[in-house]
């Protein structure tokens, strides 16, 4: 999957990017991809991940020398020091960076120059299932809003185009709009 | 929602956590959080998020001097170069976070001294539809895998009860299990 030539767009190599839909065209089984992580508690709201590998396109990626390591933390208000921004607020940093590549992605296939993309995030949680002071209200957001503001070489009509193609496309946006099982297992060393 | 005295137990106040807990029975209300972000897009797979004030328990949070700045990258594989950790991933974070924060505070509420929690995640992605080879296929993950490793103070017997009733009580957990409605719009400046 590397390309031979540069032939640069909104970042991306659109050598590479034909390349790899070419490649998973051929052969669906390269579309697999398995994301890991590691997690380690430290105090109270406080913890630690550290994320490396993954496998994917038929293989391991070896691509990372050493592990992105982040923490998760609580404001006071939820009983923590924010020794990190807590683990709903990393869910919208993430929707927010997936909805970006993907628009992105799809606007370098249809040769639209992006100039500069901002998004705003909101998502609304009721803590009282959290606690234990109830059992039926949802746990996780209610509704999240996502206000994105693109500056490209296009039209308007050719921007909501876009838009309404690459958005649902999203993988992030995929596991949060859709129900996706956990399996949650104790393990004993 | 501040404690008179300290009280720890696996690195919470449970003064303030019991206080909390009677403030959000008495006033509902105050159970409400809207969580915010702000993002940037840098280029290709490369983008900024930054994070500071949220709304909850009745009021803005002032409590964070300066936002967390966060990056979303790829790796080569998937045309980036790994400028941070992919968004996918930060749900793997936001997931084993949320499980773990969850299970410390329930297990504090039962008198269960916590001495140490670490996790270990797996999620497979099929990056068809991202690239728009397959309309049908989920976009998101299909299955996360969550392994928990607990020590504490309690019989096995204990902790599954802990984990049965902590777990599917996490916000992140919530948001990956159902359905959340994301309202996407494109807004101009």
């Amino acid at each position: 999957m590397k390309a031979q030539m540069t032939n640069q767009m909104n970042g991306l190599d659109l050598n590479q990017l034909y390349e790899t839909v070419d490649l998973l065209k051929n052969d669906p089984k390269l579309a697999q991809f398995e994301f890991r992580a590691r997690n380690r508690w430290v105090s109270g709201g406080h913890n630690r991940s550290e994320i490396d590998g993954f496998y994917g396109a038929g293989r391991e990626d070896k691509s990372r020398p050493k592990p992105f390591v982040f923490d998760n933390g609580e404001p006071p208000v939820l009983l923590g020091n924010n020794e990190g921004m807590n683990p709903v607020e990393f869910v919208l940093h993430a929707l927010a960076g997936c909805v970006t590549t993907t628009t992105v992605l799809h606007a370098a296939a249809r040769g639209i120059k992006i100039e500069a993309i901002s998004t705003e995030l909101e998502g609304d949680v009721d803590i009282q299932k959290l606690v234990g002071l109830s059992d039926t209200l949802p746990g996780g957001y209610r509704e999240i809003r996502v206000k994105m503001n693109i500056k490209a070489d296009c039209t308007d009509e050719e921007l909501d185009e876009l838009c309404n193609y690459a958005w649902s496309r999203s993988p992030v946006f995929g596991t949060i709009t859709n129900p996706v099982p956990i399996k949650m297992e104790r393990v004993k060393s």
